[in-house]
């Protein structure tokens, strides 16, 4: 059987997780990394992998069984994939919830133009944990949804934290209250503050001379991003950060307590977690699979945006439905 | 929007978790139960709903959108299974993990032929942890899979004890070790024995005057149901059992510990757990949520036998789309 010809627009540590994911999965084929980069700068991991200029991407649309999309979804997806979606298969990891909607009307109309099959907000969250939010919520409609992130890496504060005047570099862990967890976990269904579900770890490299002080308060006092938790910092040497904080690690629970009988007396708690040791190698792995799927259902005729929500789960696999169902179900 | 009109065949515990999952979903209207006994003496929860006789089931054909078969793997559903799909859109929770290729190849084909839409083997063992293992597997191709049942009620343990001479009742729970749940999900990949995932505690009411020694010997060295296991045996009174041990718990956790990077560097734990206070009200939940999607499949004009890996999660919510994307993606 052919194999699913892959390529990949944008290379960094998601599109690496990608390329790694492809190297894992005998039916897919990775022929062709895209970059807005200088192409002789970017080096993929596997021999034979075709470097070439995003300016290009028109030309190779033949060459190319599913493009995933390894951008970022605030300047980068929005634009791509729907332009993408007009020339290929597409798969993307666009987590903006409130943007979700209209991502995926102006994807869906470019794939169906196209006579293309996108999968948009693939990954964990939005991806993984939807799903568990949507079958759990189906099977117990009477219930309390709860999702905590972490222990892991949020490279969106570890940013804002280095855009503080005086920081040198910054890693920010996000962290489970564990007795909020608990709690839910026991099917109390409780009410919980944004300050009672998280925590924040900040560790700071403060450039020589700059005022710790003034940054610690930086950090907790800024909108958004951490008053509303309880926000620890602990500066630290570079060489330290480098030494102790350089993984990508992430995860998290999604969890749904619900009830059912005569008078809601039985209560029954589903929980579905992640314990990552790479972010992004995670997320690349969702992708590939989402590749599979999307490349089946464009084989079939399909053609618009889904999600995972659309996409039947044996098509995640490379298994037959025969092999499926006797060893998996 | 019309309502999905729910027959049920079989009034047990299944049946009534059914029809409760019936009253929790708007969209749902139990209709009627058919049974084997006689109609007379059977009195749904539900005020309205037709009680009938297994044998009318025919004439009822088209009062029904979907018949969720709520009878025995080992005896009823082997049978009832292929022979209602020819007339209605059916669901089962067929269990018998070795005969679901032989099932599912005799309800498609009766299903084909009367143009009706099967799901086999919902629930949760198959069923939601099947799922798991498929989403689990495809993301992670290079890793290992678990499964730990309980702590919960094994009814066919039970049954087993209860056949012994000078039993009276019993109830067996199926525990899992909490050292190998431990080791499985800190992502060692732990070769396990069967006597090392599970242990198994009965609660046992003897017969006046039968031979408690002998009771107890008969079950440790049951071949099969206890032998390989580490099995306590608790004697109580009926006054006890009834008291302490009434209700039919169950859950479990299906775990995936996989690697990815360019040398399995790095590793992924991907868990998803159920913790039931009614083991056949979750099952009836899970079963009312597939009737749905039966409904759906064979309104677009599907037809065969189908199981929850070839299921548009989508399907078995009662929301649109829209209202999925923007507010569970």
């Amino acid at each position: 059987m052919a194999k699913t010809r892959i390529g990949i627009l944008g290379y960094g540590n998601l599109g690496k997780g990608v390329e790694l994911a492809c190297r894992q999965n005998d039916d897919m084929e990775l022929v062709a990394v895209f970059t807005r980069r200088d192409p002789a700068g970017v080096k993929p991991l596997t021999e034979g992998v075709a470097v070439r200029s995003a300016d290009d991407l028109a030309a190779h649309a033949d060459d190319i069984d599913v493009l995933v999309l390894c951008g970022g979804s605030a300047n980068d997806l929005p634009e791509q994939t729907p332009s993408c979606a007009a020339l290929f298969n597409v798969v993307d990891s666009f987590d903006t919830h409130a943007n979700i909607p209209d991502h995926f009307a102006r994807v869906d109309a470019a794939a169906r133009e196209g006579g293309k099959v996108a999968i948009i907000s693939a990954g964990w969250d939005p991806g993984m944990f939807s799903l568990a939010r949507l079958y759990a919520t189906s099977i117990l409609p009477d219930g309390a949804d709860y999702t905590f992130w972490g222990r892991g890496v949020s490279q969106g504060h570890s940013d804002a934290i280095r855009r503080i005047d005086g920081v040198a570099d910054a890693r920010q862990y996000t962290v489970p209250v564990p007795a909020a967890l608990e709690a839910v976990r026991s099917g109390e269904n409780p009410q919980l503050t944004t300050r009672q579900k998280h925590t924040r770890e900040c560790y700071v490299v403060a450039e020589q001379g700059a005022d710790k002080a003034a940054i610690e308060k930086a950090i907790v006092e800024m909108p958004n991003y951490f008053a509303d938790y309880d926000t620890t910092v602990t500066f630290v040497t570079q060489e330290e950060l480098d030494r102790d904080h350089a993984g990508i690690p992430h995860g998290g629970s999604v969890i749904r307590s619900g009830a059912t009988g005569e008078a809601g007396e039985h209560r029954h708690v589903v929980e579905f977690s992640l314990k990552l040791d790479s972010n992004p190698e995670f997320t690349g792995s969702v992708l590939a699979a989402c590749a599979r799927a999307v490349h089946r259902m464009s084989q079939e005729g399909q053609t618009g945006c889904k999600t995972l929500f659309d996409v039947p789960p044996a098509y995640l696999s490379a298994a037959s439905a025969e092999e499926l169902r006797a060893h998996l179900l």
